[in-house]
Formats: C-alpha cells, sequence, structure tokens
C-alpha cells in the first residue's frame, strides 16, 4: 500500500491538515483559525488525531524558523510565543507518529519543486512576493535548510539602491523594504498621496509597480548568478498582479543575469495554497524513502 | 596504494600542475607561462606528461565557465579564443586518464571547504576578491556549479546603492564594480585625483577601502540569507588588506545577516596559491570514489 502522509500547515491565521500521497494528491483536507501560541499545539493535533491512523509519518510546515530538532528557533510577530516551541517533540509524543518539522516557505517550496512548476528542475529557486519576501533553494526536489534554518531568505538581500528603507529584519534597503505588498503600497501613498490597496493599484498601472518589480527582477538575477538554477517559481499575493508586475521583472532579470542563469525560465508557481501542507506531506515522504 | 591525482590549473598568466593526494597533499609541482589559447592545451600536456604514470585520474581547474560536458563555455578576455574548447576530450585523449574539469574559482572553494579553512563546514561559501570577484558554494566538500556551471558568482550580486557603475558582466552596480580591486583604485583615483595601487591606498588607510569593504560585507550577508552557509571564507589579493578591508566587512556583515547566519564565521582563506590546483585534484578524486 502506498504510504500516506499526515501533513500539517501552521500559518499565522490558520492552520490546516490533510493527507499527502507521494505523488502531491491531497486529501481529507482540513482548517481552523490560529489560535493564540500556547494553544496551537493543541489545535493541530485535534485537527490531526482523525487522520494519524491512515498515515505513515508526519509532515509540519510552520511560520518562523525551524532549527535541526524540529524546534522553532524564532517567529513572527503574528506566532507571539511560538519561538522556543519543540515541535518535532509534542508531535511524536502526541500523534505517535516520526515527525518532520520545517519552515511553511521551505514547505511550499518543496512542493513546487517536487510536483509543481518546477518539478523537472535539478535546482529551483522559490520565491513568495506577498507581505513579506520568502524563498527556498530546493536541490533535487529537497529543501535546502541551511545551517540554521534560514536558507532562502531571498527577502534579505540588499535592493541595488540607497534609498535608505527599513526591512523588517532591521537593515536597510533589502529587497523585501521595496517589493512586498505593503512596500509598494507605501511607495503609492509616497507618490500620489493616496492610500489604495495593492489590487486596485495594480489595476491603475503605476510605477510603483514596475519599479518594485524592476528591483525585484535585479535581485533574482544576483540570486541567480550564485545559485545558477533550472528554473525560478514566482509564488505568493503579490504575484497575482500578472504582467504589471511580471513582464519588468523578467526584462531586469534577463539584462543582469549571466549567461548561464539569464536562460532560467521565471515560471509562476502550479499549486496555490495547498503548496505549504503538499510540500509537508512530500518532505515528510521522502525521509521514510530515505529511513531517515 | 592511495590514489593520486594528476592536478591542473590554467590561469591567465600561467599553468600549474602537480599530484594531489586525496589528503590535500601536493608534490611535484610545475609551472610554465599561459601561452595563447590555441597552444593552451599542448602546454598542459608537455608540463602533465611525466606524471600521468602516478596518477588514477586528472582534475584540471581553468579560468572560465566549465560546462557539465568538460567544455568552455565562455572565457574572460584574459583567454581570448580558449571558449569553446572540449578541454575533458583533449585532455583524456593526451593523457589516457579520466578527467574532470572544473572552473577555477570552484577548484580553489573546492580545497578550502575540504582541507582549508572551511574543512569543519557542511555548507561553506568561498568568496575571492581580486581583479574580479568570483566564488564558490560547497556542501559536504563538494562544488554545486549549477546548471551552466556559473553558481558561485558572488561578485554579481547587486551592491546596495545606485551609483550607477558599470559591471565586466555590463549591468550596473553589481559588488564586482565597487569592491574588486580595480573598483577601489579607481574610487581612490576619483576621490583625490591620485593614482596609487591598492597595497599603497591599504597602507594609507583611505575611507575607499571601508566603503568597499561595507559593500562588500552587506552582500555577504545578503548571499548568506539566502543559503545559510556555517562558514564564509575571504580569499584574493584584496584580502591582503588584512583589518582594514576585513573589520568593516564583518561589521556590515554581522549588522545585516539573519540571526541564523549572522553566526558563520568570516575566515581568512589558507590555501593561499596553491588552492586552486588542490582543489582540482581533490574534485577529481571524489569522482573516482563515487565511481563516476
Amino acid at each position: 500500500m502506498t504510504p500516506l502522509a499526515l501533513a500539517v500547515d501552521i500559518g499565522g491565521t490558520k492552520i490546516a491538515a490533510g493527507l499527502v500521497a507521494p505523488d502531491g494528491t491531497l486529501s481529507e483536507r482540513r482548517r481552523t483559525p490560529t489560535p493564540a501560541a500556547p494553544a496551537i499545539l493543541r489545535a493541530v493535533f485535534e485537527l490531526a488525531r482523525p487522520l494519524v491512523k491512515r498515515a505513515a509519518i508526519c509532515g509540519i510546515g510552520t511560520a518562523g524558523t525551524v532549527d535541526a530538532l524540529g524546534r522553532i528557533a524564532s517567529a513572527t510577530d503574528l506566532l507571539t510565543g511560538w519561538a522556543g516551541t519543540d515541535v518535532k517533540g509534542a508531535a511524536e509524543s502526541a500523534l505517535a507518529l516520526p515527525t518532520v518539522v520545517l519552515n511553511d516557505c521551505h514547505a511550499a517550496g518543496a512542493a513546487e519543486a517536487r510536483v509543481g512548476a518546477a518539478r523537472d528542475a535539478r535546482t529551483a529557486l522559490i520565491v513568495a512576493i506577498g507581505t513579506g519576501i520568502g524563498g527556498a533553494v530546493c536541490v533535487e526536489g529537497r529543501v535546502q535548510a541551511g545551517v540554521s534554518g534560514t536558507a532562502g531568505s531571498i527577502g534579505h538581500l540588499p535592493a541595488p539602491t540607497d534609498a535608505g528603507v527599513r526591512c523588517s529584519c532591521g537593515a536597510l534597503d533589502h529587497i523585501e523594504a521595496h517589493a512586498a505588498g505593503p512596500a509598494i503600497e507605501r511607495a503609492y501613498l509616497e507618490a500620489t498621496g493616496q492610500a489604495l490597496p495593492l489590487a486596485e493599484i495594480g489595476r491603475l498601472g503605476s510605477h510603483v509597480i514596475t519599479d518594485a518589480a524592476t528591483l525585484m527582477g535585479r535581485v533574482l538575477a544576483g540570486a541567480a548568478n550564485l545559485i545558477d538554477p533550472d528554473a525560478i517559481v514566482i509564488a505568493g499575493g503579490v504575484s497575482m498582479l500578472g504582467p504589471a508586475l511580471l513582464r519588468p521583472m523578467k526584462a531586469a532579470y534577463r539584462a543582469e543575469a549571466l549567461p548561464g542563469p539569464s536562460a532560467a525560465p521565471l515560471l509562476p508557481a502550479s499549486l496555490g495554497e495547498d503548496a505549504g501542507l503538499v510540500g509537508a506531506g512530500l518532505e515528510a515522504l521522502s525521509h521514510l524513502e530515505n529511513g531517515s
């Protein structure tokens, strides 16, 4: 019988769970709102428990940086109190399944690399542009988490500007401070005096989108010059702006990438909001194959 | 008996050859000036032939981008006519040894990752700051060459500035255009009207070194946020400037790297000018182990 993974995706606003097959098929999906941090694990276990019997292993994707032992090394403001939680230890004792814990951006990237837009790539760079900018580097379908679980943090590369905009991490002029959704909204407000939501700014075809997309494309080119991937996948809410964003981003990418990396396609993500759940399940199943 | 690799390092000004043991020990080192491109292979084979009998495999590090088949995909202006050469094919037929060909920066990085400054690191980022800025990403001692052989090109990441300085690759404001040796000399000339060699600028303690080092440290932090290495190794002629360069570079790095990567040590390279030769040999030997 094909082994299934019990997959869990813990985000700032909701927790999702389901069963994931080796081909990425998701079944028995269920959801609950994310409670305050001390109640998160209880909510996860309630949601997941009915699925335990049908699973061979558990994969949990979660917001925050995950260390090599499956604990939360640091978390965003959305999940105050989540840092320090031993997610792997708690899940293995509550669910009685071997458990793999990884960052939610890494999980979504793994899904795109294994069964999504980059499924034919040996090395894939997945970039999620939304409220922040995150990402994942996947080699042969496996997430490269890095020594501290931080790898793939492409939002925290310098943008080619000295405008002096403060990034969420405290540094100046990281690309997240210029090309994430709130950054584009702030640039529009500064340029026009008008506060509009991102989708509306997109409909107006404002130059602030071109500017952000150009900086993002240049940073993507730099990242590609460093890791030389087969494919780059663009995910996240901001990518929903479509050609107004993607066309200048691709043009800047092609202009700045070296001859080899410039051939890498920039592909739209294909798995949507299930990517995190599917990737957590597939990463867990890959550990099962390797007996680790 | 321990297998030895016949190692060759083809640079813009000289060709070196020697025998490399699995522990990185180099023996029988010899050198010749690099001739014009059509004569390079003949010079390599003359230099290397006396060593063939004692070697089980051959490793060749060379300037230029090396494709997956061991051919030169592109070369610098220093080696006009070298692009397009089938180095692997020519070496295997002339020397009758299985041959591994890789970029010279990749070879030097592999040496630092296996037996040099980063020998204890799982993931190492090696950066060579000289006439240009190159590098290598090594995971478990193996170079990650990327799909086109371009990976590790950290000189072609955007610097956090819009000064508008043209990079050797044609793009604007890549870090190579701000922190390589010629860039520092040019900045000094622009600031003072005086043309001085780099070492002299270093002795004077000019602020142009601090400025270049700060941009370099910020870009290194961005690269580390993306790949999250255990260690970063600084090599190349510009690193000989010592603390005047390294102190502001490290300060900028610590300030901009995320909490995990900020703990990675920035280490001086330990193998000097033999790194390329040693790394070419070790990479070849690692293929022998893997039977590939």
